[in-house]
């Protein structure tokens, strides 16, 4: 694979860096008839936007979406949608100071390394920017989804080690941080606030959870739905753990205590993340990202210069502290096309 | 896609239940000259039979492969290796108590709810011998690596809750559950008589490490090395999370704690796990796979009958108490296969 | 792609070597409940063995095809098909002769280019034994394809320059050479036998005609149902040309004459070939191809050695002095692949 | 697959629609350092437009393209290379008296088979202005097979049954029609204005020819290298045939004949097109595309309405009388595609 194409029958394909001209990408396999408009997926790219949060950076992008292909009357027609957003707010000369260092826990070594040139204005193709092309894409899968009656929410469960209480998941989207906690967001922003001030940054936990999933979509063994989600997640960048259902804690539990009880009204209890051997079984899937933080900081490193010669960095520019809660909507997006793969892979076999 | 093939340019396709007439695969796209024969496949699939451990089913499958194409005097041709290991003691009337139940944990229902029928004897394609094939298959990518210079070890970090000292990965593969650590096994064995004399199970946490792995290596933005490699783990069944370098513990450091600082003569830590911006950094690859208890266990639990009855379940038949030490070698296999895919990949570039 | 697998919901990965210990493959995707037996199979692989024809081989090769998975009770239950046929009747002494020697017309020298090594035993992996492997692939997706009222048809239009009366194409299965014409047998092997006397060998023309199927099948841009069939008959060895419907004489025909003219009824004619715009439009299916000569020939020509020194080759073996008719089923079976696949992916659209 | 994507390794996805915003693609999986420029694409764009040609519309396309990622200093980066190409002259007034019309010999009928809705503004989709997308790709690909010392050309060998002799095909990019021979333009000129006059179009035959092509491209036994190139070329519209070297004739010669004798100088003869066993020999690559005459006419014919009811129809509208001349550059695209493919897989061996 060449790599930016995602799904195997719906598919998304993108392409853009983060001082290019802009972003974008080709959903290819849609379903004609699906009611898409630019609005639909301008908003969910403007959940992605930086907002009022101390953890986010202080660029501004409008994001603005423009439909190219694929939609005719307001519907879409079965063939490629594709979309672009232009990049604005590109200030290049502030990364001049980098051009020659490689920044520690960034891509930049490592694409040297691949294609021996790099674009270093701003991390290029690996930049965070980058996602805007997954949540624009996302947001067709999700309106496909949503015509078959299911639905993708996301939360931030965990910001720098502060844990919510998910009481109610049906609110995060109203809430900073897209928190499933009324409670949560203060300690969050004290505990950004104080890290902010040494020049450091933090990490997180996001869950997302679909629901209304059908039984029957995965396709095993190699293809198995968890597989997939999991590549979606840890394809995200920063994500560095990916947990189905009672994830990491299913190694530590008794079979007897992990095995979801069957009855004719469903499972009991949920351990299982909706998958089981790798199909999906009608509850709801669950699905959770270990985010680290955001490796651009003022605290001073030991690095190399491209040459190879030591020295020290301190990464200049607008950086966000936590990839939380701008990763939120992009989670929720790969997990969007995931679940509109294989739901329309599952319709062979009717 | 169609779920039971593994890559892009380096790709396996398997097949077979547990119950049918035998299990294999093709391995397509490996480069001619490698020096191959049955026994370096048989090598590793002896590492996956049941052995010893106290923690491994009665049934016994000497699991003999038989070459069937793609090697001319003892090696690679550049044409499809196709392999084949027949399946010898597989007593299907163990299996007809549970014909007409889903066992909770298992794959009955969601493999009915996909396909309208399902082989109810022993879990047809859903079973855990299925990974029969992917060890076979791995052993092919492993001799792949090997002609260039990379390695890969899978050892035990925890089971049951009883963590292991990584004192010696080196020395894991010819110890009890493939521990690196001296110590370990004999706690995990207690572990394990404890559990099993309360008919129940256990599950725990394999590390995989590849040495020797170039700088280079993935293909972002989706197909990045860790996403592959999270799909490659969590496609194995039982394992509900995967981690790459730390992991879950990212998500509660800081930036300055989690970068790892660069100079001349490397990285100063591996928090990255050995891949930055979804592409190998040289650093060795590190990754982690939480494997569940086994579901088929002897504590009665509810369940329903394939007509939607309730009904109470004892799961009958020779289970392993714990997919450890079996599925280690298949772990290990999923992760060779993948470098093997992702290292004939970046010879493009050349 | 690794290039020995066809398809992409449906899906055929095969392997084997005319001198090896078997060929065989295994089908991905094919939906659950279709029946399905090793009869089903052998019917079509008892097509393609060598006849009573003059144009065909003496060798003697059973090819009894053996089930290995992805079947229950009679019927496919959505997990791969695997089959595998045994080789029997290989005389690798036959061979040692033209160890040393690039054969003309064939694929000694470009085997050798592309992997270094060469299996030069009856030509190894590009034997037209491998076509054995298509042929029984092609089963599965026949019994898919009756399953949806689809039928497939291949019989001979041309022989050595000898052109059939295209009179009964519904009675060709029982005729000699696949002949859809009562008399063009007699002809054909009269020509057979003038060339076989020479030393020398023949192509022709086959088509394949596939009714019954709906409309809509087909992928533009890229994989249109016209450019598949192409791909499909294209790799079967020995062919030189595809055409669809009116074909080349399209390119000397003027659009008023070449346009099918459309009435509440249906088409008025057929030059498209069942196919506008790369989608069936319910029309008859219509494709040809057309086969080059056996090169193995007893003609002296000029060759090299695989060391570069001029040479004479006179092919020794048993050959065939022209690929059909058992190249007939060969081709029957891609079209059928093919169609499998764009059935399925077309149910996506529901 | 979702069909419009090309390519395994480097892939081609394209989007747009004659009366859309704009058309476009993104080329992944070329390697690095390769120079580029929005001149290079614009300069094989020119070659599709219309010109002062007897055969092309009179509708007037700029076609300039915009390079929107993948390309940093002069230089790809490895990373998607993403152009598009704004419509600009489309009167979408025109078509409004066919929208309730299928035209035959159009896509009209199918299109609306598959995905139950039409964009009846000049063909959607399925216009010929999709393959300006092909074109832009294609440069792409001319642009690293010329950093590997490989040439393609393409020239009209045939015009509404008029042949040209082929006497100076490195000529033909110079004179109209891309002829390689400077005295059939005016016999084209001629047969064109007379079926012009009665409101009727034309075919033709086109050759496509690459040079410098090194032996061991193609990936047997599906992807061959012939077979590649049938999909390609296949694929565009209006192509009705593909022959490889001496393609149909082939079927009628005898091996003697027909097989290409080697000596240490190479191969006498190339009527194989260069490629053997689905694998290039060495020899030029050449592939022939059969195509049909434009089946929009002025001539009435016999048709249905959307409704089903029987209608007449004289297709409005500016069209071409020929494909040819400006589905040669598409044609001379769409080879370099597959090539640039092959070579960066056959890299994987090395």
């Amino acid at each position: 694979m060449s790599g930016n194409t995602f799904g195997s029958v719906f598919r998304l394909t993108t392409y853009g860096e983060s001082h290019g001209p802009g972003l974008g990408g080709v959903v290819d396999g849609c379903p004609a008839g699906i009611p898409l408009s630019e609005a639909d997926i301008q908003k969910e790219l403007d959940l992605r936007r930086p907002g009022g949060s101390p953890a986010s950076t202080a660029r501004k992008e409008p994001d603005a979406v423009r439909l190219l292909s694929g939609v005719f009357e307001g519907r879409t027609t079965g063939t490629p949608i594709a979309f672009h957003i232009e990049n604005r707010d590109h200030r290049s000369a502030d990364y001049s100071a980098i051009k020659d260092l490689f920044r520690p826990g960034h891509a930049d070594l490592t694409y040297q390394a691949k294609f021996g040139v790099r674009d270093y204005r701003g991390g290029g193709r690996a930049s965070a920017r980058e996602t805007v092309s997954r949540v624009a894409g996302g947001a067709v899968a999700l309106a496909l989804l949503a015509r078959h009656g299911i639905g993708v929410l996301a939360y931030t469960l965990e910001l720098g080690g502060v844990a919510a209480s998910p009481v109610d998941p049906d609110g995060a989207l109203a809430r900073p941080f897209f928190s499933p906690d009324p409670e949560a967001p203060a300690q969050w922003e004290a505990r950004i606030r104080e890290v902010k001030s040494r020049g450091d940054s933090l990490g997180g936990i996001v869950q997302v959870e679909a629901r209304g999933v059908p039984a029957g979509l995965g396709e095993p063994v190699f293809d198995k739905l968890d597989a997939r989600l999991a590549y979606a997640l840890m394809g995200v960048g920063a994500v560095k753990a990916v947990e189905i259902g009672a994830g990491l804690a299913a190694a530590r539990a008794t079979g007897s205590a992990n095995n979801d009880p069957i009855t004719p009204a469903g499972f009991v209890g949920n351990h299982a993340g909706g998958i089981l051997g790798g199909i999906s079984s009608g509850a709801p899937v669950i699905v959770r990202a270990a985010v680290k933080p955001i490796p651009s900081i003022a605290v001073p490193l030991d690095t190399v210069t491209t040459g190879g010669q030591p020295a020290t960095i301190v990464t200049p520019g607008r950086h966000d502290i936590c990839a939380i809660p701008r990763i939120v909507p992009v989670l929720k997006a790969m997990v969007a096309l995931t679940l509109a793969d294989f739901l329309l892979l599952q319709k062979r076999m009717a």
